[in-house]
């Protein structure tokens, strides 16, 4: 009998007792920790008492049922914001935030519940997932939950002075918003780590309404962002585009001329808001990831003392920050006279274009630099022999897939810029330097992700780890090796590691030497190289709009529903691959 | 040093030697079994070898460029086939297709050689995975493939009539498609459960190259499928939509009149071929989702052996079937009424209105049985104390996500006629009928999705199996043990069914017998109600044109693209409902 209950230890061969091949108690954590890297697994188990049928199947029915709320949530809020967008005369925006308000309000009392209840229960939260919530993200949450509270006090400020001629939604919204934004920013910085074991059912819906209305938010700052950002030509039949930036559209604001603001202040206000957008985009996506990932930890059994620290050593690297500054700097100059230039000469054409020129010359530059430095990067790891990291991790997971996921939106608009531009014949320098852009651009984005991918995945590198393990006893070894084992280093793979792991690690110590630095400045070069590409988009240069050849070849409905689209998961990825490249620089 | 060689045994209180521990061959491949339910785990760990770095790097660098290649190659597929339906005059149709015989000459290429290699290789194929295509998908991937096949010869024949005045690679297309399809089928067919071992890169590479020339298939059909099956209205300044079905436009084919077909039955064949879309679009699919999952299998050591063979069993079934097929029947008879009355009465709107009516009362019908059958099944689920499957399994992992990923295209048109029904003020009895539609819809696939998904991640009832376990010795016991283990039955959580098992079991009997039957008739009514909803919008019911309140209220280029990107998934959804339900079927 005993053969099925210390799976996966099958020992047939001691058949007199089953005693010795049970488990101590730290071995069994450490088995069910591996185990845990199936994820279904980790669904199904329970630490210290039996899998109970009726829990696992509660589990599941929790998980269905929060997954179908959610979708049920995101495709709702989609479709008012879609028809807020097209037919703002029935569905109006007072419409839109009215259940916005609703959804803020309740996760918001479910936030607070959670909190209260943790804080009341003793041992609420026994496991927390060490790889969960990591400092960078919680502290890009803080940071931009602070820029997005300043964004509704704004907004607050200037919708105040409309207060008397339109709807008192549109300043209730921004006060909900600031509530939930301070509510869940410390949700999700004191609890970003648990992985939650009571109420489950309860929990998985909690944190699924958390994540929809964060995409719903989402969703509605993307949509107001881009028809702000986006000319729409004065006459729709007309198909030549007009290239004046005067022609903003602040359909979500109050660009109605009958409607006076009471205060004079309101343009000032109405004007900085609009750009603290960007961040409150990216603090919704920063709390999503954050609630996904406490999803997926619902009843998992994690050690929560596997985060190591690593400290942060700037002083080896030289060349990757002063040539990564340097780009930057430039590019600022070029995007700022870019952005001033564009908008006083939107009717002189041979001005516009020198104006495009420098910005299309600068960007291919930047593009160019990045992948020949990437390209550096990705042969350095074929050539290292680093073991891969095995054990399974949600949050890397949710990493790797949001950077491929985000970077199909410039994938896409980069293709369907080049076929534009190739099937119209390619004319003038213009179109020439549009079409380098964007094959540099598809080229640089592939390696990237390469790079960061297989960065990602590498195991850190330890010097001082290999010693401890040599010198220490018999049973201290077997305590560091299941601590390694939490921590990435998959022992399984060492043997000739701790047999004769000294010898060799000083023999490659030399190459490792030279491959790491150079790891390190491709990084913060890249880091930096991504920085620019992220202020240029987030801070409104349109080329894509500036430039005709597209929204000509495609019609301007449709390219505008790409562009609006992709932009925002590229300056996401953009973004994104700043932390990822960070976390790569750590690991090196 | 044994510590880290037997893993995942750690046997540190055996300290004399490591011998016992390390497992037979037999359990040896039991537990790497278990160590693939992790998917990273398994796409690291080699079978009978040692792990070199090496390898595992270089699996990792081809699924990277494998995953690169083919979101290359199916972005560059969209943007030309978007500015092909955008812009037919600078990227015509034989553009598009000269770009497709490339990407079909060269995928056939791979497929024939890596059939000619695997026949020549002596062992090539030593894993299979038993869930890798099952004979369901195998089967349906044969017969969408003859009538693709026959769709292709129906092609050639009424192009040939047009090779005087056009383009000869409209020809020349449909002859290459036709080979790719009979290699493909052949190559599916035969080698659809490798899991592959040689040439992992390169093989990662082609299957990815499959994939992707498959989905821009895909992509390519449903879009001349969309634009055959969408009413344009003449004026498109117009916003009264034209409700006559007589404005096809056939973009991809031949509707100018400068080039006339030099024989006679051309328009005989135009007109059979469009009915062999649907089925060329499904193969499409089918062939994407069996070569992502060799694809997932690459390098994976699976046991070929778990598949075990379980009796069709329609004698015990008896209300459901007869149900469902009366559903079929009057559905089908509705729907023919419904095409027959919409082309003939395309101007006299109070006609147009009767049919309309009636074909929202049927749909209302079929949604609101279905309901309660599921829920019904939902509830059963809920009483049942089957075991739920934790070992992992990239097919059914896909099956899930593809269910529950193609759902949410039916999704989003039942939730945006929703809303602008509802801003709207539903006036009007058609207006009512929409809605109610719309709502049991959501309803509707919210319980399938999780009837379905429940008992596909259900055990199979077993009673021969515990039999055998308890009259048995404890070495063949083991051996059974081991077996049920491959074959999901989770033999961890079963202690007390060994032990007091044939007890339980006779005392349990009674009520499994009656859930079993009332699983099965629930099973087979879904599966006929998703036949018949499958039927109708395949073969040309567009009520989301007919009725107008949806184009009107969202401008008609917006609801068009929302219906022609939803609609095929949502076909694609009730097509592999069916086949799900048929696996839950075998499965209760």
């Amino acid at each position: 009998m005993c053969l099925t209950t210390s799976f996966p230890c099958v020992c047939v061969t001691d058949d007199s007792t089953c005693a010795p091949c049970r488990m101590t108690k730290m071995e069994e954590a450490d088995l069910s920790n591996k185990t845990n890297e199936s994820g279904q697994a980790a669904n199904t188990r329970e630490p210290h008492q039996d899998v109970s049928s009726s829990g696992v199947q509660g589990r599941k029915w929790g998980w269905l049922l929060s997954g179908i709320l959610c979708v049920n949530v995101l495709i709702l809020g989609c479709a008012l914001v879609s028809a807020n967008a097209e037919n703002s005369e029935n569905i109006t925006t007072s419409n839109l935030q009215a259940f916005l308000i609703f959804f803020l309000l309740v996760t918001s009392s479910w936030i607070i519940y959670y909190v209260i209840f943790t804080a009341r229960t003793k041992n609420a939260v026994v496991y927390k997932d060490g790889h969960a919530g990591p400092i960078w993200l919680r502290g890009g949450l803080v940071l931009f939950g602070l820029l997005s509270a300043i964004m509704d006090i704004f907004k607050i400020v200037s919708y105040v002075g409309y207060i008397h001629c339109d709807s008192a939604i549109k300043v209730a919204f921004p006060v909900v918003q600031l509530v939930f934004i301070v509510a869940q920013t410390y949700f999700l910085w004191v609890h970003a780590k648990d992985c939650v074991q009571l109420q489950k059912n309860f929990t998985c819906c909690g944190l699924m309404l958390t994540l929809s209305t964060n995409l719903v938010l989402w969703m509605t700052a993307v949509t107001e962002e881009s028809l702000h950002q986006t000319n729409i030509p004065a006459d729709p039949t007309n198909t030549t585009i007009l290239s004046g930036r005067s022609l903003y559209i602040y359909k979500a604001s109050y660009g109605d001329s009958k409607c006076q603001c009471s205060h004079t202040s309101c343009n000032i206000f109405k004007d900085a808001y609009y750009y603290l957008y960007p961040f409150n985009i990216e603090y919704s996506l920063f709390a999503s990831a954050m609630a996904y990932v406490m999803w997926k930890n619902v009843g998992r059994v994690a050690d929560g003392h596997t985060h190591h620290k690593v400290k942060i050593q700037f002083k080896d690297v030289f060349l990757g920050p002063v040539f990564g500054v340097l780009l930057v700097v430039a590019g600022l100059a070029t995007f700022i006279v870019y952005e001033i230039e564009i908008k006083k000469n939107s009717h002189d054409n041979s001005k516009k274009d020198q104006v495009m020129m420098m910005h299309f010359v600068m960007n291919i530059v930047i593009v160019t630099l990045m992948s020949v430095s990437t390209a550096i990067g990705c042969a350095i790891y074929k050539v290292d022999h680093r073991k891969h990291v095995i054990e399974k991790n949600p949050t890397r997971s949710l990493d790797v897939g949001l950077l491929t996921g985000s970077s199909l939106g410039q994938f896409i608009i980069s293709y369907f810029t080049t076929v534009a531009t190739v099937a119209t014949g390619v004319q003038g320098y213009l179109n020439s330097l549009s079409l380098t852009w964007a094959v540099l651009m598809v080229i640089q984005l592939g390696l990237q992700n390469i790079f960061i991918i297989e960065g990602l995945h590498r195991e850190p590198f330890h010097e001082e780890h290999s010693v401890t393990v040599i010198t220490n006893t018999y049973l201290q070894s077997s305590k560091d090796l299941s601590n390694l084992e939490g921590s990435g280093v998959n022992t399984k793979q060492n043997p000739e590691f701790t047999a004769n792991g000294l010898h060799s690690n000083m023999v490659e110590n030399r190459g490792q030497m030279w491959r790491r630095w150079v790891l390190k400045e491709v990084c913060v070069f890249l880091l930096l190289g991504n920085i620019i590409l992220w202020i240029m988009p987030s801070f409104g240069a349109r080329p894509e709009f500036d430039h005709e050849t597209q929204s000509t070849f495609y019609s301007f409905s449709m390219w505008a529903t790409i562009v609006n689209i992709g932009l925002p998961f590229g300056i996401f990825y953009r973004m994104h691959s700043v932390a990822s490249l960070f976390e790569v620089f750590l690991n090196s």
